[in-house]
């Protein structure tokens, strides 16, 4: 169910965007129990003139590799879901592909069940029938 | 109102990513109660390997022909009209420009009335003016 | 914090993408008390064919250089503050890149602290440490 949208300036491998979606994707299994094969996920690409992003606000350093991920899903998970979420997205692009978690930003935007429609015109997380 | 968001693989004709919007906005006007004229929709296409959505989840089959629509709009709309809202816009896209229902998936993201500037540094669906 | 998204049509030269971008950060640090550097603004530019946006909704004349500003922010805001932030977008847009006040959207989408990670795995705007 999350729909993620991944972006980061123009100029990186086809593997090295797989690898952020992959590493997105399997934080998300570990740590708020997204099911398997619950990925949809959407990266663009921006030049530096149309990516501004600060490169110290909050005191963090971030360099031209910063990924802006922001995650639209079922509310319902706790803060500390949260905190492990970033946690674990963060050490998961270290590991591959090798993105200081500096350069992770992430935001999450929340709805509710009845929002999601995965496909043939039903909102599969209503337990109700149409009318 | 809305504000729709669609995304789909590069390839499709102009007439194609064009008769999608014209029925997702067909489909708002039936079932959600949108004014005539209330259309901001904007499509970005994507390289295959930067829209990477599951082909199986929860049994559909999608294809490569697969659209991810983002709909932000104010709340208030039942379940029952989002409901119609998704069979709207999965009949509509299936008329034109030809999609199967299995390759159109919906979610929305709601907000408030004190959300929206359609021009003019006005928030127009507020009563109040402003201080 | 607030995540900025800019939309527009293809064809306008970085200087005035950069002003759109300034501007709204010089908004937002005015009328919503955001901090100095909280700047994370994405740019994306499309084809005509891809830009659906009405005309003249609400009454009001738009043209080709409309430009859809959707800003992800934390829930707090007064009406009030909104009402002021739209204003100063849409003056300062007109100081600088020139735009017209009827061609400048906004929409905003609210969040909670807990949904932001500025980088390092961290959810910086939670008091409590993660688990």
């Amino acid at each position: 169910m999350p729909l993620v949208r991944i972006e980061l300036q123009r100029g990186k491998s086809a593997e090295y965007r797989q690898a952020i979606a992959d590493g997105i994707y399997e934080a998300m299994r570990e740590t708020i129990q997204v099911p398997e094969h619950d990925r949809f996920e959407l990266i663009s690409e921006h030049e530096p003139g149309n990516f501004l992003c600060d490169r110290h606000y909050l005191g963090i350093e971030r360099t031209e590799d910063l990924v802006i991920v922001q995650i639209t899903l079922r509310r319902g998970r706790t803060t500390e879901a949260k905190q492990a979420l970033y946690r674990r997205i963060a050490e998961r692009l270290r590991q591959a592909p090798g993105i200081r978690p500096e350069d992770v930003f992430v935001t999450l935007v929340e709805n509710g069940p009845e929002d999601w429609s995965f496909g043939g015109g039903l909102a599969q997380y209503v337990r109700t029938p149409p009318q």
